[in-house]
């Protein structure tokens, strides 16, 4: 009850502060912020309180009761479930600790947790979009018949993958900016939960479009252990977030099979190789030095050392590929889902139907290796040719 | 003896076809060999024969027996050494293997072990340098004091490291050109020699300045299990191939207190962003793609992971840098030295002459670290700071 109270008092402190004659002049600090109420503190709100969700309202929770161009109070969207008899969103709010999905982590005060998305959208000006990505049509659609988002409000997609759309891949911040008609931007890099959770110093990498609010993003999401690089290249940044799981099915059939260095950074590199030529085809304005951002290379290489689509495949090539994904997702998931697997089949879907497999010969491969029982170890016959390699002359 | 009989048969029927009426026209399918003796087939010397050279000797062997523009015997040079009770040179002709550096591994028939440097250089057309650093100068003093090179030949470095001279970085391949007024190319890549000798899939980059030879050094090297492009910036593939062990030692440090992907993976990126800023300050010409290919990103990840210098960091963190590196090299190699740290100090030293020492924040940290005490955490430090970073415009 004390807690109740103190919470409440230091909320009130935060609302006064936040108005008093200390405010940082937003407009000239911030002139690139067009709202013309600029000077009003923007309020955030968080969709999605999974484990990278969660930590992601700690970074923002911090940064919203230092910066005063935010409202000091964040809400976050939990999709209520019991756990210990008890609400998840209660739980939150008492103990402040998302004892599901990122249990030992203090959540900073000022986060209000609410399983009301109607409540979370409204007054909302700045939007985190950090969900599984198979439950973001529910979402939209719900916020669109709530019918209180605001006109300005803007968005940012924490959501890794892509959807094809008349075979053509959509990134999923333009699904959002079209069903929502507002702006939306994407944030990826090499940002294992857990460890940020525990300030582990990680980088990250904003794509945006258009120049105005990038540096709002920024300001809401740099901490001292988590650097925001900022690249006005959207595509790019969320192509490689996406892509990654691929590369990771790769280096883990082949961590399964001789668990070679050279073999792994190899295919590492010619996976970085296709991803980039991906993107380009169907994104031609992409940036090289997106590829070597946080959200590119450094994503990648995290991706493929530890993470769940490298293990499930390193197990499948393990098994010669005799056993369904389904089976070793559920013995080595304990029932989180694989997003590799999905996206291989969609980028792959887009490769044949536009006649460009033998362009991606790696991709193609952990695709038939997946897919179509062909032999994990086919994924290094692609790479060892009698051809010798084009030379490249300046 | 029976064994030197089929060896002397063998080698004197390669000869013979070697110059039969079924020899690819040399002068044809290899336009770009201007040498007018090219209907002559190219003699191979190999300078060196520890874990690294002995692999190479298996893969040019190979491609020597098959190629008809090479000679079918390759020399090997051995500097002699007594290893259970008999001569290193004589083990390697008689038992067809180097059992001190590369044990188990069968080396080809083809392959005569030399320890007289100058019947080594005796005739050869084609000079491949495999050997630590260290011995280089001396070599090449008694490769000039002999007196017997052939004026056209021809050199390929795969020896890894810097040298400066009058507080400028030389290249090993050009100091190799210079002494020897020959041409000298270089070659490097992510090639963990033991994987290698087990025809594990790897790449490498073979960097040339000008046209003419990148051919024949292809296909010299080139196996379906060892891909090797060849790219137009001799110095980007040599700078990265030094470069990288000062990068690992930055890796080796967290992994020493952290551990976390998320920051190794950082530095990776912000080691391979230091690595191409070094290398475009002292040879302006290098291009952007080197970094990307099995020389650059590929050598990083793996000397990242799993090199010596990547060990020996993370023990030195481990012990708070109380431990000097020559106990822990001691402890850890058997023997073997550290690359890392000579090329630590020696790219340093340039930076401190040239004050360039703010702009390469993380290379500086890894050196104080190593050599002046500085706290091995201090590597976070440098990266995690209150200052945004700068926005990337179109």
């Amino acid at each position: 009850m004390l807690k109740f109270f103190i919470l409440y008092f230091y909320l009130i402190f935060q609302a006064i502060t936040c108005f008093s004659v200390n405010q940082i002049n937003v407009g000239n600090k911030y002139s690139l912020i067009r709202n013309p109420q600029s000077n009003v503190p923007l309020k955030v709100s968080i969709i999605g309180s999974g484990n990278w969700g969660t930590v992601v309202s700690k970074i923002i929770g911090m940064n919203a009761q230092k910066l005063k161009i935010f409202h000091p109070i964040v809400k976050m969207y939990v999709k209520e479930e019991i756990v210990e008899e008890e609400k998840l969103s209660d739980i939150i709010n008492k103990k402040k600790e998302n004892i599901k999905y990122m249990k030992g982590m203090k959540i900073p005060e000022n986060i209000l947790a609410i399983s009301n998305l109607k409540e979370v959208i409204d007054d909302a000006d700045l939007l985190i979009f950090v969900l599984p990505h198979q439950y973001l049509d529910n979402v939209l659609d719900e916020i669109v018949q709530n019918n209180n988002l605001k006109k300005n409000a803007r968005a940012i997609s924490l959501i890794k993958g892509i959807k094809m759309v008349r075979s053509k891949p959509q990134l999923l911040s333009d699904i959002i900016e079209k069903k929502l008609d507002i702006e939306c931007l994407a944030l990826s890099g090499s940002n294992i939960a857990e460890e940020l959770s525990r300030e582990h110093f990680s980088e990250s990498t904003i794509g945006f479009e258009k120049k105005g609010n990038e540096v709002i993003w920024q300001n809401l999401f740099d901490r001292t252990y988590f650097k925001v690089n900022c690249i006005q290249d959207k595509p790019g940044v969320e192509i490689c977030g996406a892509l990654k799981n691929v590369i990771a099915l790769g280096v883990g059939f082949i961590d399964g099979l001789t668990a070679s260095y050279n073999t792994k950074s190899a295919i590492i590199r010619i996976g970085l190789e296709e991803m980039k030529k991906f993107a380009k085809m169907f994104f031609p304005n992409v940036l090289d030095e997106t590829f070597l951002d946080s959200c590119g290379l450094a994503d990648l290489i995290t991706t493929c050392l530890g993470g769940r689509n490298f293990k499930c495949a390193k197990e499948f090539a393990k098994r010669k590929g005799r056993d369904s994904w389904e089976l070793i997702e559920a013995e080595l998931l304990n029932g989180q889902k694989l997003q590799g697997i999905d996206t291989t089949k969609e980028v792959y879907d887009v490769l044949e139907y536009h006649q460009l497999k033998t362009e991606f010969p790696l991709i193609c491969t952990i695709y038939e290796i997946s897919f179509q029982k062909k032999n994990p170890c086919s994924i290094i016959d692609v790479l060892s040719t009698k051809k010798l390699r084009n030379i490249k002359y300046k």
